[in-house]
């Protein structure tokens, strides 16, 4: 047991594993391309059965292993879990799962340091975040509303809906087309002062995700 | 008096308050689907009714205990507002007070500290733009002014008025759709130097909002 | 002599001429309104050589108190340029003189010390830009003129000679419809590769804006 | 050999070459119009063979008096290969070569010391990011290879191959006509949730580019 433990944690195994890693990202791509799978379509496929196979059975002596620390260590669980959608049978609705099959990749993130690091910080950032996350939030579910409630009859395809009027509030904070592609009809449909609506919004949330920035900013500068 | 003065004050009733104006933020919410309006749209009035009787008798309550210093309390003040607005007879002139009903879900804000931390110090970092704001409301004036009378007559629809003008230079600012929506139809209705306008107020109000963003995070950095 | 000096300094004097700028600014902004003019034109009219006519006492009594120390401050020079503009006769090719009159509107920031620091301190942060707007200079240079050699004969709207194509770049830089109006008309007129070359543009420019941004971040702080 | 060597040290014969480089820069542009080349076409051409000669000369003149140190310096490796273009035989595939001689203008950086600068500075800032743009680069891989599985049968213009999905996704991360351009042809042809891929991908990649962006700032800073 002591054998697989320091077996595992040998950094030559761990390149081994970055390598299958990086030829599964190619055969993962290459499974995209028409030609590719008519060429070497039963070669790709078994090289993923490979790999796949050597990533559960990584992961079972890694729990082994580790046993209650692993589940406790988000990393673990993050490849656990890209490893995991290979597994489920992808049917049915579940058929987006198979194209989710790449997420495996992601493995990289843990298997390599500086990467690991980056992601740890920015996921460190996030709670600071958290109070104006929540206030955009607000803001959105606010405008949403009072969006489609104004122009939800005239407008159903920008704000017909709650879900359709985030989405157009969204495409406003990004400031993508919002003058053809959303004051415009409001106009044309009897809103003529419907561009007072989007400005405010526009404005409002572009001064919040410049806060959001800041925010950012500041808790990268203190670390 | 007393009696009513620890009670507004107490944690469960402020935690009461939260859990109301969460529940009315979902009932306005649903208010814009004719689905649950057709099914459970009488239940949403009712509950919206007692919600509001509830937030009334809560802000004379403390307009009581508070007196004056209710009013110079901004919070207070726009408590009190957003309640207001869906006491005022929407009708007519005012038919979009309905659509700003929904206004009083960011009571949330004045409920939970750590959002009103967040607005309270974007609210602080206000005055010291006001001079980069005035500018840029200066140049947005003049070029508004210079727009129109180059183009009001052969453009009409982007720089017919200061109004139109200053809409369509907003947009500009934006960098939406400029070189296809803005510029072209200048050149093509025979301002062929049209872009020269343009790109100068482009990038004179660029470079005052970076200013503006600039402002702001020296504000941050040094609170 | 002595007199006329404390006059003009004496801060009502600067109120008075505070307050015709802005009457200023109405009367220059009604112009553009074709009721206004029909109904109060020639008001307007009088209105505006009355003021046009204070503003040109001023200037000279300004100059005569001041003498040298008047040519060398910017602030008056620029006081000088915007109330001449409006002396020199508009004519053919200077029509465009007559709408550029409102920009006397701008002694606003002359008159006004915190729109005057604010704009000082942007004027003093130009300089240290200095190399990084030569270098953007450049990269516009040459991708004007590689965009123009290889672009030129089959897409001339858009890259048809260096003016054509530093426009088009420049739309490019704003990321404004870069890929359906720049990258897909290239693409059909037989440029497989044309994104290449507008996405390393993107890319460098943008990068280069990013170190202009960083520049200006960095000057203001130390200030 | 010693003289050679103060020679081409000597700032007078640093600014001739500078001048040169200007001379060519203009030369190279007027290459573009068909109305300059009709009127001094062998002129133009003429002036860019004698500086491409003294070029070459000045080039092999600094190999001779510098050595190793002319390959290790980087600086002088960039002006070989910008006037190396000039004289590959550019038939064919490599035809391109012609409009890549104007390349040539960016020896005013290695000419101009500030410029030299400035770029130095970029450069030293790029190995810092080197992790975030691994990062930015796996998560395009992943989200082409999910694209192209998901969206590629019904929107090949789109996310017809892996390159298709990179450059749709590069179109949605600079925020280009994404809601129009991306997701509506999307949710068209049977993709409802199109969006939720997009608007994912859109705020992760600009979440990383906020990241570069503080990584590049903190550099800066720090120098
Ligand atoms: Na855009
Ligand atoms: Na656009």
């Amino acid at each position: 047991f002591q054998r697989l433990a320091s077996f595992i944690a040998h950094p030559r195994f761990e390149r081994v594993i970055l390598v299958l890693i990086l030829i599964n990202a190619v055969t993962l791509g290459l499974e995209t391309s028409p030609a590719a799978v008519a060429a070497v379509g039963p070669l790709l496929d078994a090289i993923d059965r490979v790999i796949l196979a050597v990533f559960v059975i990584e992961l079972i002596a890694r729990m082994a292993v580790n046993g209650r620390h692993f589940i406790r260590d988000p990393w673990s669980v993050f490849d656990l879990i890209v490893v995991a959608i290979a597994i489920i049978p992808a049917t049915g609705a579940l058929s987006v799962l198979r194209a989710l099959r790449v997420l495996r990749v992601l493995r990289l993130v843990t298997a390599i340091p500086s990467l690991r690091r980056v992601v740890a910080g920015l996921i460190h950032a996030l709670p600071g975040m958290g109070s104006i996350a929540l206030l955009l939030t607000l803001i959105f579910y606010v405008f949403a509303v009072i969006g489609t409630k104004l122009f939800g009859e005239t407008n159903p395809e920008l704000f017909g809906s709650i879900g359709a009027s985030s989405f157009t509030l969204f495409q406003a904070m990004t400031f993508d087309d919002w003058a053809g592609g959303i004051v415009k009809p409001l106009t044309e449909k009897g809103h003529p002062y419907g561009f007072v609506f989007v400005i405010t919004f526009m404005v409002v949330s572009a001064f919040m995700a410049l806060n959001l920035f800041i925010g950012v900013v500041v808790t990268a500068l203190d670390e």
